[in-house]
């Protein structure tokens, strides 16, 4: 049995991973913001933690897991992860919002582009050959559960390639908005295609 | 996006199945008890329903749903749905408690078995060849949030092939217990393995 916290974590996982402020070199747009936020918070400053659990091997298991982005921005720019599009590009991906308000920021490689709202009780199934990542655009962490096929792995690498995704998601009074982002320069072809 | 209800239902669903007192012909032990139901309430009483979403085909789509399984009892024995094992036997299946309060029952084809209780906040990532179904130990609607591979499918009709499942979910005071069903004569060996 795994027990789920609203706000992140799971009783039973496999294991937990944490994302630092040093860890985030090169992925928000404003790196002045982000070498000043290093400088006045210290590179060991948690921006995102991740507990998942595996349970069987082979083709047919699941990875369930949490995923809790604190609050902040960086310049305009809202708290973000990493993001990832699956290595077996086809893998689809459940996101279900325990708490938190946040986005759903997804692109395709060959230019298609989508932002889905979530607040608790929200999901999306984000499909399988889209770029993801998720942004915290409320003043608490952002908790979602989550779920996809265990053979699909992770690309990290292919947002940093491409200079950033498609678009920013940004302040905009007590809101957000969706910005182009200047420095996208297009996916390369992914490597699972 | 998706909007997930607590009390079940899936805003943007593919399809809504319903299961129906008449429909449950031969699933509970006790067939007395059921017949007597069905003259009191009538064949079309509503026992649980099941919501779904299928975004995209192929082999790394994922099915979404909520499943609702009404509270009640036939004889001694709690609400339950038929069960079932994934036609594509190895394909694992999350089921996250929204509201209520039930049990995932489990049984491999080879003879072990598995209760796990689920209440809201609680998961079970049912492994790969697993048969498995919801029973509702509460006296409200038992609901989880589930997700499995598209590619799965269900073999509905191991359970009945068994005479049931290895055990029953019965009331016991004001809890459950688990009693052996003399009637389960053992799983055919399952077409998918």
């Amino acid at each position: 049995m795994l027990e789920i916290a609203r706000e992140g974590g799971i009783e039973g996982r496999s294991r937990r991973y944490e994302k630092r402020l040093g860890d985030m070199a090169g992925v928000y747009r404003d790196a002045d913001a982000w070498e000043a936020a290093v400088a006045e918070h210290g590179a060991d400053r948690l921006e995102y933690w991740v507990d998942d659990h595996r349970y069987q091997e082979g083709p047919g298991a699941l990875i369930v897991g949490t995923s809790t982005v604190l609050p902040g921005r960086m310049g305009d720019e809202f708290a973000l992860t990493r993001g990832h599009i699956h290595e077996v590009s086809d893998r689809a991906e459940l996101y279900y919002c325990l708490s938190g308000r946040g986005v759903m920021l997804m692109d395709t490689v060959d230019g298609q582009s989508s932002a889905i709202e979530l607040t608790p009780g929200k999901a999306v199934d984000v499909p399988g050959h889209w770029v993801h990542r998720s942004v915290n655009i409320g003043d608490e962490p952002f908790v979602t559960l989550f779920c996809y096929a265990a053979d699909a792995g992770q690309d990290y690498q292919v947002i940093s390639d491409a200079g950033g995704m498609k678009n920013i998601v940004v302040a905009d009074g007590d809101g957000w908005a969706l910005v182009p982002n200047p420095d996208h320069r297009g996916y390369r072809v992914h490597a699972g295609e």
